[in-house]
């Protein structure tokens, strides 16, 4: 941490500013520029979180030298994580597919929606059992009755569930029936939440706020490693800019970004960036392409049945000829793809 | 609603459209363009909320013409909304101030804060318990103790209290010991929480969302009073755009656009938006002058020795010139401040 | 200026980084912190502007301390900047008035617009003679006749002329014809032109670039100044974000930060900011009541008959009763309207 | 276009619509909905472009239903454009590779430049002569001298040369010297400059602006069109948003909507939408797998001693690995590259 001094600090500024932070057990390292004085704080700057130094007489800026996240650095691992779940690898050499409905509808419906996932070489199911919709007369998803189907169509072709919780309500429901906890952009600083879902132990697809920088959405991730769950996968899914052509507007930097800074796998979904079934397949490619470590994709038997999203949800021909096309790209990438 | 039709849309593709909306009850009325056909579409739509029209063959696009919300909307109460909490009211002829520390510290602060609070003419008095913030590892706030001494601070000078809630588990407590629920910028779209506010009938201040339109702002509001509750107070406290020099962007336009969507009041958050105490006063004299119903503003008996956001807060002196100028203000705005 | 040295870098890739900066003539001072180095660079940097020191081997990043711009900085001129224009102040204690049509149309048009201009007690005309259109098809203004009228129109009540210039061509006709030269928002970083119109030594209106943050805003001032020309006046106008309610976002804080880190003075366009001509007054009223010396805002006599922007034009009583607002508004704010 | 009615208009307000449009020769067509009446308008509506019909008293609003151009449009050329540019092409089967430094700075520079470039097997070299720098203090380009030299260097290695021009007064040296005349962002809506660059006939590289939306971007196209000038690229180089991790945010899904909205080649900038060199190949992949033609990528043979952008450009050995993976990539996506 460096303090810049203001042009007009007088010597008795100075001073208390030093004695402040020797009083909080730091070393101060006095730099005298032409135009400016700079204190260099040397120690476990920890101590000082609470401390409103910025209000000192005396003080023009601070200036943050360390990243604020412990956990979620890449120093902290920086051979990168491989999350294991149940057996199944993200973040290793296989990319990975997260694949299924926007909404469980149906028994009828998840089932057929499993078969086609796991045909395509998928090792995840997804399907939302608790649905965050804009308005509160629109469809809020089957609830605990979804969850259970979802669980019952998994197994039935050995699939792992993935599904939304919303609430630390129903956080032991998801232990009880699901195997990947989703956080959606809506709840992505629902601070409250995130520690509950990080002592439950249970693997987080944590996505992206709406308009999260890299560096908060790195702190919602050190919520839940805080809580001792080191198993996090983050997930790009778009962020609201001016841009109104798509639903969000991916931000595939992202992937480049996260990779140097931290050491947790990231994912793409292309189907809440693009908010049309048309625009899928390229951005799907285009993660891939960054570098993204698999992808999280709305497949429906009938798109146009489906109670929710209905315009961004591949059928299954379309999801089948992407999973062929990721299958490829994946040699380049020097990745596999459901070869195992 | 109107369906506007695909250039190489055929016969068949149009008369199943219509075929769908007919067996929802709907009537239809076609208009031969020399470019497009159109079809507008009479009667309740909202029988169509789960029919996927846009993926049906033939459909290049859809335009609504009706705003989503119904309770919300300034059709609802074209007069405007005043909203009385024991006996104060909120969007009437007097401009409301809510003021205090952002968060309750202890029990001697948070009573001198209360003192300085009345002394510059506010009714309510704001304080943190629950403290949403970014790192895991910082002040998250007393919880139930601070709510308690919150509650205690108010009485002993006759003020109301305001504080957020992040969660389910508390709204007992909230409903024991608080005038208003405050809803923080990052739960806006917690849609479970805005349920579960809705049903405990209690007001509640809803801050508009980091990157949240205006049209899902009042979607969040319509999910509180879908429950019954109508006493809903919006709060703009700045969004999040390109510009980093203060904290948020204050979007002083959406004073004049929410009076003319809705009826519901709006004040203004002037510390959160700017981040720094020397830009509250501005940006606050802008609020009231575009004609919001009031202020919440954060004030510490000793800005320096705060646990939170210490640089935004301002101090008793900072305070009352702030009141000074608002029942300046006031006048000319044709409103009263601190009269009653 | 501050390097920070990457953790893993040996003490050779250290003295490299020394050795360069010795060689450019600058001291350097050392930290050694217990995570990371630190270089303190003392003397004068912009020796360095093209030195790429972010790539040597050995640099983690490069913290600037001190702000780019020099001429437009606050400490260039602490008491701030007051513009005279053949008389007329702006920056000083009298509130700045501009109004006038979106586009000079016709002789009659313009004069007619002057008169009411003049009688809310503006002291500057606006009118465009040339006008950047999205769309090529839509109406470009008159061009050189439409500066002529202005000034005919300006002089026939004794208003000073403000027009918009878009290309360096017409530098001459606007020395000839006007007497402030506005740069709009779509070449706010039009550098060309910037540096042409610091050559004129005419009084220069600079808009805020559509995305442009303050400090590339005072970069491009600094364009201008750095040719000798002195007499800028700022524009905020609003920016683009994600909000689509108003055609822009007033950015009212931009206010106190321009207050704060430059001395030039600054006025709002609530027409632009808003597109709209009810939400006209409540911007204007939010953009003095935080601060800025002035207002332009658009007028025409007969706005369903404009040629561009007729739904963001007041009419004669509107503007009339804007005037009487701000004037009571200039007493608040210990400024003068109409005064003089 | 479709006009929605007020639901307080009376009578004499829809009748005073309807024979403004009948007086501009256009149909309509009446709809009465249950909460509002519509009134469809058939015919040539370019008629009524400056007739602002939002003001009539009755209005509520106005929807357009057909996209503002018409050149630039899908429709006008259903197959997509390929760009014939002295027996190169762009859009077509090839990928298009444009490379070299951000700016020209000697002879030795953009001689060996030229050689790597080619190597790596683009068919177009890149250099910038006018330079727009945010700061007036900064190197600004070798200007006419550094057009000459680009020439020079493209000629020794049978490339074709690429520029970015700032101003009309440069339009006649750059058809002397260079091929394809490169507009920068911050001139993307420089309307004079783009009409200029129109009826120069000489192919344009038409770069996003900053915040311009993609119906802005294909308006700027249009202007250039209208003046006859048909061979439009358009170039993605990164949105401005709220991450600042990166430079810019590079916007991938403009790609799949442009390629559905225009018939325009769209080729990506890595370079600048990063802003850092280890970025640039995750990008370049990225755009390519979402379906662009082609890249323009910052080349140096030595970046550390660039004088300008020197920490984005790649060195000769990062450059020719970014081709070695976009030659793999294009097989996948059935272009071709380097092949001819």
């Amino acid at each position: 941490m460096i303090i810049v001094v203001k042009p007009d600090a007088r010597e008795k500024d100075i001073n208390e500013i030093i004695a402040l932070l020797e009083t909080n057990g730091l070393k101060v390292h006095i730099s005298q520029g032409t135009q400016r004085t700079i204190i260099g704080v040397i120690g476990d700057k920890s101590r000082l979180a609470e401390t409103p130094i910025e209000l000192m007489t005396g003080v023009e800026k601070i200036v943050h030298i360390m990243e604020p996240y412990k956990l979620v650095g890449r120093a902290f691992r920086p051979e990168g994580s491989v999350i294991d779940i149940k057996g199944r690898q993200i973040g290793g050499h296989e990319l990975c597919m997260i694949a299924g409905p926007c909404a469980v509808e149906s028994r009828e419906q998840i089932m057929k929606a499993a078969q086609d996932v796991k045909a395509g070489g998928a090792k995840f199911l997804r399907g939302g059992a608790y649905k965050p919709r804009t308005s509160p007369y629109a469809f809020q998803g089957l609830e605990l009755e979804g969850l259970k189907l979802l669980r019952e169509a998994a197994d039935s072709v050995g699939l792992l569930a993935v599904s939304e919780i919303m609430s630390e309500y129903d956080l032991d429901n998801a232990a009880k029936y699901i195997d990947v906890i989703q956080i959606g952009a809506r709840n992505a600083q629902n601070f409250r939440l995130l520690k509950e879902v990080g002592k439950t132990g249970l693997p987080v697809l944590l996505k992206r706020g709406i308009a999260e920088t890299i560096d908060e959405w790195l702190g919602a991730a050190e919520y839940i490693m805080s809580e001792g769950n080191y198993r996090v996968i983050l997930c790009e899914r778009g962020i609201r800019t001016f841009e109104s052509s798509t639903r969000n507007t991916l931000d595939v930097s992202a992937i480049p970004v996260i990779k140097l800074k931290s050491h947790l796998p990231i994912i793409v979904d292309p189907s809440h960036a693009s908010g049309k079934s048309s625009f899928v397949k390229p951005l799907a490619m285009a993660g891939i392409a960054a570098g993204a470590d698999g992808l999280i994709v709305e497949v429906h038997p009938d798109p146009k049945a489906a109670l929710s999203d209905a315009i961004q949800q591949l059928n299954a021909a379309e999801y089948y000829e992407l999973c062929d096309c990721i299958k490829q790209l994946a040699q380049i990438m020097k990745r596999g793809y459901g070869d195992e």
